[in-house]
């Protein structure tokens, strides 16, 4: 889940007041907004609306990531797992740096919540 | 709210599978989980119900203190700010080191989970 840390297009914006209210509008393509940036730490809210990863691709990142989700719901699949995993909210998962991972399916119906925490 | 991260009576136990379900008992105390330890970082999950800090405490950390209100309601005082903040689910404040704060008040109708990120 890289774009939602890394200089997504969708942007990164200051410290949303609330991070569940007066979300941005992800029909074009995800958002990701940083709430919080130090040396080895980066927290992120992303909001999906029906996006998937491309068929085929994997994320490999660089960085760690400790990913919750706050509302809405997806379909993480790893690498090196068989199969897919549910993340309903409350749901967290902690990604090891180069683990290879997709999102396979988020919600079209309602946008999706997710809260980052890059670090290394 | 240096009792979520440093080993409070409520203990630490390895990160719940899901941080909105089945939620512990804090009914005789606030409860934190260590959901996720690195150097220089600690995510937390803390259960309150009606907890607030005792009259004149304040905390004064080590650590700066990242924290999300994932659902419930809490007050938040600063010691350099003249009126309590209001936390609603969503909202979320980063507490620099040795920011003197107290918990005025949490809800004490329904459990308060509070995600906390400690770092440097």
């Amino acid at each position: 889940m890289a774009p939602r840390g890394g200089g997504r297009a969708g942007g990164d914006v200051t410290a949303p007041a609330n991070l569940l209210r007066d979300l941005p509008d992800a029909r074009a393509g995800e958002v990701g907004e940083t709430i919080l940036a130090r040396p080895g730490l980066r927290i992120v809210r992303t909001v999906s609306l029906g996006q998937a990863s491309p068929p085929g691709f994997w994320y490999d990142q660089q960085e760690a990531e400790w990913v919750l989700l706050l509302v809405g719901g997806a379909r993480l699949r790893f690498a090196d797992e068989a199969v897919e995993r549910v993340l309903n909210p409350g749901d967290s998962v902690d990604i090891a740096a180069h683990r290879r991972h997709r999102v396979e399916w988020t919600d079209p119906a309602t946008p999706t919540v997710w809260l980052a925490v890059f670090h290394d």
